[in-house]
């Protein structure tokens, strides 16, 4: 079995100063803009990108955290926590679409560092994705959402 | 900018004829093990893997697709589908956490091909995940939930 396999950027991620703080632009590569085709008849998509400034040997070799942002979380597995510094350090929101514009896509809600590159968009299922009972432990509940 | 990055295989799925069908066995790699670390506390996790079957140039190249498991549904961006043919073959499951056992991960309701490399885990957090009021179209009501 191989280990590894290769990522292409589809687009890169835009703050402007332009734009309300909470809203974050999406430029797609123009060879994928034909890709975002109907995305609109959905509220809300789910947005892949890599966290290319944890992209490093350093960051990439965590297995374990302690989620700091979230008040009393005690130390936890890599996988368990949505830490910034993973074995991949792929970055997930699940957002709001506001509209799409020129290859540009604008969400609102997504925490993302400026330049962040984009590797996928799908969008939002209720049926499949939402789970409004699952069980998560008591830190998750405090603090940011992600 | 770099239009690309790598991805390290942090596990495998493994689908057993020991197992009810409905049950997947992700055998995380050695390394990563401690990365598991207090997942247990969710009862349900967010679970990335490569559509590796899918990882070549004809496949990668999928801008439009017509989700043809889906009656109905129109021709769309392949961003706004779930289809594996796409510039990054990432598969994205939520699926429900039966149990952790010698850095194995037992979960219920994941429709991925045996072998699958893992590439993410993440928790399930309801309070930033759970969207029960978005908007999609139709045809996502009908076919595979996924």
């Amino acid at each position: 079995m191989r280990r590894g396999a290769t990522l292409k950027f589809v687009g890169v991620l835009r703050r402007s100063r332009s734009l309300p703080r909470s809203v974050s632009e999406l430029d797609i590569f123009k060879e994928y803009c034909q890709g975002l085709y109907k995305l609109e008849d959905f509220s809300h998509i789910m947005v892949f990108y890599w966290l290319h400034l944890r992209d490093n040997q350093a960051h990439r070799s965590t297995v374990r955290v302690i989620p700091r942002r979230h008040h009393g979380a005690p130390e936890v597995g890599v996988f368990a926590s949505r830490s910034l510094s993973r074995p991949n350090p792929i970055g997930f929101s699940i957002v709001e679409l506001l509209k799409i514009e020129n290859c540009k896509i604008f969400v609102r809600g997504l925490d993302a560092a400026n330049s962040s590159p984009v590797i996928d968009i799908k969008p939002y299922i209720p049926r499949a994705n939402s789970f409004p009972d699952a069980r998560a432990p008591e830190w998750t509940l405090s603090g940011p959402r992600t």
